[in-house]
């Protein structure tokens, strides 16, 4: 199953896909005040049944006709890990951890598939990161690796898009990865039955203006999924909508020579298998 | 005039201090929808009226009877700034930065005043760090110096626990700053008006069992209050209810030799002038 949310003519909507690419959906305000994907969440797998039922009975929903936004807009963690590639890793300069690497978003910077990714004026090293990123369905403490995997909802693209001088400015790169419209986040969640199980053996491609500049695969996490929930649950209570975006592999634009920063007019991919792809125009900030 | 959220028999409530220390407040059901403190912070000015007019219409609400909570729970953003002054930058191996260095806190870790802090079963290195926080009232982006504190609603008390060797274990802070039940946050809320302007020369300090062990003055802030709005608007737009704890002054026990670490039974206390006193008891997590 697929899921996404789009907005038309000011109305946000949200749209199921139960077999292929075949979207049917409804307008928020037709579902009420259970009908939104976080609430369902945390009301578990009966809320996630009604809603996703409710919406496989409502109107043909194209993606290519209505404007597509994050699938979660307010989650209460973004959680990214940096460094979970080795090639990655070695080429920013670092040695592999042995522990995860755990920066954050705020919601303040995420866009959907297709909202243009923002320069902003301050800075021109605007890099991408083609990510996968995972969304928990059932939360929890302390999860042990063997049980992790049940508490995956669903799946989907991110492009961890950084500005690398204020990334590196101090010790801890939560600035520069917190600038308004550089969190791109979609097109879709896909449910944990669509794909390998902890999305292994995943192809993770980021294309800059149709040039391959990142391939990767999920078979060289360093860090799998099942490990990073249990890390993580270790630390902190996960929660229905908590998004965790695993890391990136090697080819970013700031380890290149010379560097390679994304310019306005630029188009950014990711894509990954069943994940579809995740396509964001770069504009300058007003 | 003080804001506090407090428990009681199962109920959450708000209440309100006009002037000094008489709360008189609500239960949230009697409250209605639009009675939560960030919803009224969504709000703007006259939904903060028309909510604190009513909590000052309330009960009697002693305190010492009930029990304090976060005065916001799910703040949109908890961001917090490392190494805010000269003192504890150079106790912990830094040069003064000349921007500030930004982490992150999620929401699960938050406790109210009176809660226990607690020291995870995997880590013996809790450390305690006595800090101010303010919360944002109107919103904005690319917010200037000189209107940066129209932007404040109040201040408070946080007290940033760490878990050391986690802190350190990679190069990103978060993970030793994000156990549950280690960010402590109150006791209450106080609006910017009952302050000098931007909390200027406030005296800061923690007391572990009793002893000083921190002595610090908001006038070291090496980024002080419109710095650190205008420097963080410049990247991300602040919304109202969005929590800054801005950095702690020398003292902490990782930099003491030998370290000292706060251990189950111990009690920590952080206070400022016109802010009151953030208590809170430490225990093992069972």
């Amino acid at each position: 199953m697929k899921i996404a949310r789009f907005s038309e003519h000011g109305r946000d909507g949200l749209a199921v896909a139960l077999d292929g690419m075949d979207f049917k959906g409804l307008f928020l305000d037709k579902l009420g005040i259970a009908g939104d994907l976080q609430t369902a969440l945390e009301g578990g797998p009966n809320a996630i049944r009604k809603l996703t039922r409710a919406l496989s009975l409502g109107e043909d929903v194209d993606l290519a006709q209505v404007s597509l936004r994050p699938p979660l807009l307010s989650p209460e963690k973004i959680i990214c890990i940096g460094l979970n590639y080795v090639d990655h890793s070695a080429e920013s300069g670092f040695v592999p951890p042995a522990y995860p690497t755990v920066f954050s978003r705020f919601n303040s910077s995420l866009i959907g598939h297709g909202d243009a990714i923002e320069r902003p004026q301050t800075s021109e090293q605007l890099d991408y990161e083609g990510e996968i990123a995972f969304v928990i369905g059932i939360g929890g403490r302390n999860i042990s690796k063997s049980a992790a995997l049940k508490h995956v909802f669903g799946y989907s693209l991110f492009n961890d898009a950084s500005l690398r001088d204020y990334q590196t400015r101090t010790p801890q790169w939560t600035i520069g990865k917190n600038f308004d419209k550089t969190g791109a986040f979609g097109p879709y969640l896909v449910t944990a039955d669509e794909l390998p199980e902890g999305a292994k053996g995943l192809s993770l491609q980021t294309r800059l203006n149709g040039n391959l500049v990142q391939d990767g695969n999920t078979d060289d996490l360093i860090f799998d999924i099942p490990t990073l929930i249990a890390e993580l649950s270790a630390v902190m209570t996960l929660r229905p909508g908590d998004v965790v975006v695993t890391g990136t592999p090697a080819g970013v634009g700031a380890a290149r020579k010379p560097p390679l920063w994304m310019v306005p007019g630029d188009v950014c991919e990711i894509s990954a298998g069943g994940l579809g792809t995740l396509r964001n125009p770069i504009v300058a900030a007003g």
